[in-house]
């Protein structure tokens, strides 16, 4: 359990892998992003992501996953107090395998509150050929260690 | 079908409103965010939240899937190129029911490719209470009518 002393930047987290399967993109789709790109092979050919392709916030949802379970472990928990870019540089097509790679870009104590801080993330999510397919920079809220 | 020249800085588009509920909170995070928080009442009345809270992602999945419903219907569908902002500034407990409204910031043609242009919009989720509870604001790609 990493407190707001363990931190520092330039560290590096990595993740295991998840593989996305096409009935889950279409599932999740169906649910939360119901657009023809996401639901139908065909449809999606003739689409700007030329194949089935995932929503961004599927890939956003199965980032989260993997930094939960990733060597990243701050006390408290990964709480989001906001986040400064959010991208889908590629497309995230059936079959592929992502993990994340998360760096520590900043590392500050809170004025108002003395008992934490907050750590600015960069997550890069790969894919199985090293390319990314989203980056995200998060602020997270992680406990001081009490003195 | 909304094309480039059809929308204007300032224009305001509404949403219908879904209602979530404990169970899809729980499931959405046993899949994607599985932390106490999202996961068990009694560990979430100690937590921050102050109660069970929706994962900021499913909050976010839930956001897309009003905004597809809503009366922004850009022609090619809502494909977005990145994002300035993402926040959550409240919680999303059990049976909140959240409605979005998007803002257009900002209109401009793209340069590089003179059949589409990129649309800011700021889309704010709103609870049963009108407090919000997420705030993004998205760089969408829109085509221009071919003339």
């Amino acid at each position: 359990m990493l407190y707001l002393e363990d931190i520092t930047v330039g560290q590096l987290f990595r993740s295991g892998r998840l593989r996305i399967d096409a009935d889950r993109i279409k599932s999740f789709a169906t649910e939360f992003d119901p657009q023809p790109f996401h639901l139908d092979e065909s449809a999606a050919r003739n689409s700007i992501f030329g194949g089935l392709a995932a929503s961004g916030w599927h890939t956003a949802a199965v980032t989260m996953r993997l930094l939960v379970g990733s060597e990243f472990k701050p006390a408290g928990g990964i709480i989001g107090a906001g986040f400064d870019e959010l991208r889908w540089p590629r497309p995230v097509h059936p079959g592929d395998e992502l993990r994340v790679e998360s760096e520590v870009l900043e590392v500050r104590p809170s004025k108002s509150r003395p008992n934490q801080g907050l750590v600015k993330l960069r997550t890069t999510t790969l894919n199985q050929d090293g390319e990314a397919v989203q980056v995200f920079i998060g602020n997270l809220v992680v406990p001081r260690r009490l003195s």
